[in-house]
């Protein structure tokens, strides 16, 4: 499997966690967040979570990277910004060659929790379960190690049902 | 002034247009349209979007871009796949060292039509009649071209009031 990035997307926050994922188990490489200043333009902004993320991904090298695709919820207008981050994020990591694999939230929630409906608390407190080692500073980075969790359980599960199961 | 490349976004289609703006005069280069096969999936889709932007940008070499700011009356599944097409484009045009200027659509019709709530064929005909020489196919297309001539106005008007404007 690899090392694996993963993404919780957001114009004014965005979480990354890479972890890495040997056989059976996985560990904690390292984690963080991603922010923007409001005050900046939506060009400037996206274009900072891009210099950061390529910066992420050069360092770390991840095999694979997976992105959360957030319920939408909002209004139509937060909607078109959250849009705007995962649209730039998923770009930097295609740019980078590597394929995106792309989770809804509550499958992320239900990878680590056990339920699709865990309270942000649960998320923090079943990845640090999950990956004693990590460092987690913030919610964003908390989900963006629990979707790399994810995505190393399903290409597990992919694995073991030879790609016949599809996240 | 220069060549100004406008673009109106879209994840199913995104229209491009290119003019060049000399002195008070402005002329028609090229304009088209770029779209994204629904089927694939939506890192597919904006890495195409992005490749194909790159081609037109290495081809006619603009020194500005002008992106159309939609306004948001749909619902918020449809304001996130805009969204994620608008983020793509614009990382795209950054990327290309180039500086992203936003114009609301009510101003982009505005400037071709004398009015922000324009239909699309009022735009079709004034972007004609504003660049006769223009070969249009698509109202994406159109769209695109009457957002580099908005941009074209508005920094000529800019130059003339000494950057005293923003648009």
């Amino acid at each position: 499997m690899g090392v694996i990035l993963g993404i919780d997307p957001g114009l004014q926050h965005t979480g990354w966690g890479i972890i890495e994922s040997r056989g059976n188990s996985l560990s904690y490489v390292a984690c963080g967040s991603i922010s923007t200043n409001p005050k900046q333009e939506i060009a400037a902004r996206i274009l900072h979570l891009n210099q950061e993320l390529s910066k992420i991904i050069s360092f770390y090298q991840p095999q694979q990277a997976a992105i959360e695709e957030t319920f939408v919820n909002k209004n139509a207008s937060s909607s078109l910004k959250l849009g705007h981050a995962r649209g730039a994020l998923m770009l930097t990591v295609s740019l980078a060659g590597l394929p995106v694999n792309e989770y809804a939230a509550t499958l992320v929630k239900k990878s680590v929790v056990g339920v699709g409906r865990a309270e942000k608390d649960q998320v923090i407190m079943m990845v640090k379960r999950i990956l004693p080692s990590a460092k987690i500073e913030s919610e964003d980075a908390a989900d963006a190690l629990a979707v790399a969790v994810c995505h190393a359980n399903h290409a597990q599960i992919r694995k073991l049902m030879g790609a016949g199961v599809r996240a």
